[in-house]
């Protein structure tokens, strides 16, 4: 861009068309959001893959402001952060094209084969205006324009996203690029809005607009919506993905290797300030393999962490002291913890006696600690394992080769989680097809919902069948013409 | 079977295999059903078809008794029951087949594609033993063994049934049948269980075995579910199938055939005693059309009504005296009422502003009662869709050939129901791979949720990702040898 004075452009100047976007109330967001829904949804898919990948472009054109806003407001580091807006576009563009293919509507028919058998129709449509509730730890990736909002514009739904308090000018700046991209892509008025503040989310979630919740943060945030959607009039689906105390099972065959465990143990518990819901949070080890000493000499070279907010560190400070009060011992700190916001990496080592018992070490604390505890027989595994509350994620570490050990692990946690990992670690979670990012409550409120990955858009529909139904009343996924090139089948398997 | 005496053979005579089977505990079926859930879920869907299409045959083998015993105690007739016991082996086969193809546990890879690329398999598991509490009005089809057990054995679930009150000595015959079946067929013990009483049934909804609960009946019995599973330390999910007042609307341009719709509504209403879920509980019609006369017509020639229970037709009595006082007016009634449980079937008129004030009116009536209300402009049809709660279906009548009033409906309908019907009536459930049962709440609590056809299984599974899990640890649908032969692709489309 020219600058004659040789100043930067301000942000939202005309030659941009970016404009930072406050946030509306809720109803109006609300109203706006239902207005659009009609357009939204019956537009078709291919239409919708350009406003999404639109919205990725402008996030491209505009990286430079926004990562540096995300830097001021998150302090998660440049690095991370031009990373993960590059991901974040790259994942729009992942579920532009999922809603283009069409295989989310799920459209099927039966269709007439003698006089009296009806012509039954069925496809899963876009269920309505949607809230999201972004997170602290992921501004882009699951924040204003995160998979949650992707998955729902993909699925044909309008969307009214809650600022996370935690980034409010980078929200602002991202709800003005996606409006400003999806205007220009032809989007309908009311596509997206942007809302801010604890009420109006609380009112937002009551309003009879709104269709579904997406959520992903603290149980006890997720449980407040659930919660709030209950006394509405007629109950919508809330789906909360929020965070769990993540298990890793070293086998007694894998003792041998335990120092680059260790060593990934503490990268992975510390990275991103230990902010991400899929850390591991408990490391299952042989007693005796010397986890204890190489979990020490990995973690004395980590610095302090700054976390997202003062509030957040000062739940971490608390949440290790109550970890210690019930009976966790301090294994080895990482430091120093000078500047705002920063702590000190810890991790932390419990007798296996002592997780049977205390229900407080099972649970999560957001922030650099990890629990270690050190099990005499392998069933002990099992024991723990099935006193901890259901996860999003798991891992076990085997020896090289055939391990007996694993397979018993593995269905276990295959019992308790959303996703079982072998000999790596479960933080992160790639956008694939066939990705689940859920698990049983409290990892989710919806055991069956995924926030990542293509069925992420299941969220968003709701199937309905129709019977008898001439063809130019049906919805465009369910005519016979096929308008949306979908790949249908009928009852025989035959293409349809 | 011979029998010297001349008498018929008791039930349970060890010749024919059957038992009638009481209930037990609560804690003592669950326990069985969270024993046999590992043999249920890891045996082959060819096998468990094999199981399900033996009880099939065992029902058909006892149908004499079964048949008997449901006429006493639910008064419905015996050639209505004698077909419910068929199409409910019918449906056992369907479900059983249905499970046999596979496509329910959505198996799929994400196959390593570079050196750092994760191997990524998802399916969707056997959820664990579940919870099913049938519904009063179908003993066969949506009973003991009705489709909620037969999907959960087909999806490789155990079960436990709680007995409804209204057929208890039928339940209990059922459960003998099945249970013998079962165990003839190799089932593992436990596969199926039988409680009884509203104290038990509360009790095994809160036991930590219990991963899912499957409801059929009223709104107060399916949210007290709801509420009780609220509950637990770690929730479930409850797929409860509620009653709602099905809308059915007449267009201007169908006003010309009244009389059968008028027919039709008078013996859909009727049907089964007016006890099915899907019965039309409101017809809009176009003032002036003659619907009243007609209707009054086609219900002076039907007789009264024997309901389910005592209760029922206590319910019923105090329902229409509701209606009245909220402004319905009696359009017409059958009759006579002699006889235990029997009432007169009746038709009320209600004026569309009475319909948008009055809640009550807009709730379902279990038994013989239609309302009917004539709209002066078809506008007002919209309004009064959209005050009404949602449900299970709705349905339209149109002029022969194109209407352009039916477009408008259908749309609306298919925005607050699960089924939208043309030019039929919404009474009746074909299992059919494309049937969605189900609906937004109140009709469900689980909008996304189907009780009837294929997808009734996806209730009883849970996704969960594998992340380069060994072979020989994956679950037998993820493994390369394909040991259960289901049709699978990886990301590319590849059959796999």
């Amino acid at each position: 861009m020219r600058s004659d004075c040789g100043q930067p452009a301000p942000a939202g100047s005309a030659t941009t068309g970016f404009d930072d976007l406050p946030g509306v109330s809720a109803a109006v967001a609300a109203s706006a959001a239902a207005t659009a829904f009609a357009g939204v949804s019956t537009t078709a898919p291919t239409q919708r893959r350009r406003w999404l990948e639109a919205v990725a472009e402008a996030l491209h054109s505009r990286a430079e402001l926004l990562v540096a806003l995300a830097e001021e407001e998150t302090g998660l580091g440049e690095v991370r952060l031009r990373q993960e807006l590059t991901d974040a576009a790259a994942n729009a563009r992942y579920y532009a094209a999922v809603g283009e293919g069409g295989g989310w509507l799920r459209a099927q028919a039966q269709r007439r084969t003698g006089g009296s058998a009806a012509d039954l129709r069925k496809a899963h449509l876009s269920i309505g205006p949607v809230a999201v509730f972004g997170a602290s730890n992921f501004p882009f990736k699951f924040g204003v324009f995160g998979h949650d909002t992707c998955a729902a514009v993909a699925a044909g739904c309008s969307v009214v996203v809650k600022a996370h308090p935690a980034h409010p000018r980078l929200s602002r700046a991202i709800a003005g690029t996606v409006t400003a991209a999806l205007d220009a892509a032809g989007a309908p008025a009311g596509t997206f809005g942007l809302i801010e503040g604890f009420t109006e989310g609380l009112a937002l979630v009551q309003l009879p607009e709104i269709a579904a919740v997406a959520f992903t943060g603290s149980q006890s945030g997720g449980m407040a919506l659930v919660d709030a959607v209950r006394a509405r009039p007629l109950p919508i689906p809330v789906f909360a993905e929020m965070g769990t105390v993540n298990p890793v099972v070293v086998t007694p065959g894998a003792a041998h290797s335990i120092e680059p465990i260790a060593a990934g143990f503490v990268e992975s518990f510390t990275r991103g300030g230990g902010q991400f819901c899929t850390k591991p949070g408990l490391l299952l080890v042989p007693r005796g393999c010397g986890a204890a000493a190489a979990i020490a000499a990995a973690l004395s070279s980590r610095d302090g962490v700054r976390l997202l907010t003062a509030g957040i560190s000062d739940a971490f400070r608390a949440g290790v002291g109550d970890l210690v009060a019930a009976g966790a011992e301090v294994l080895a700190t990482g430091g120093p913890a000078d500047g705002e916001h920063v702590v000190r990496p810890v991790a932390l080592s419990v007798s296996p006696d002592v997780l049977r018992q205390g229900s407080r070490l099972l649970q999560e604390c957001f922030g650099p600690v990890g629990l270690v505890a050190e099990y005499g027989h392998f069933a002990e595994v099992g024991e723990i394992l099935s006193r901890m509350q259901p996860a999003l994620a798991g891992s076990v570490f085997s020896a090289d080769g055939a391990d007996p050990d694993v397979s018993s692990v593995v269905a276990q946690l295959a019992g308790r989680t959303g996703r079982v990992v072998v000999n790596d670690w479960p933080t992160g979670v790639a956008c694939v097809d066939a990705m689940h990012h859920g698990g049983p409550w409290p990892a989710t409120s919806r055991p069956d919902a995924t926030s990542v990955g293509a069925d992420a858009l299941a969220r968003f529909t709701r199937p309905v069948a129709f019977q008898n139904v001439p063809d130019e009343a049906l919805p465009p996924a369910l005519q016979d013409a096929n308008p949306w090139r979908l790949v249908r089948y009928d009852q025989e398997g035959r293409p349809w």
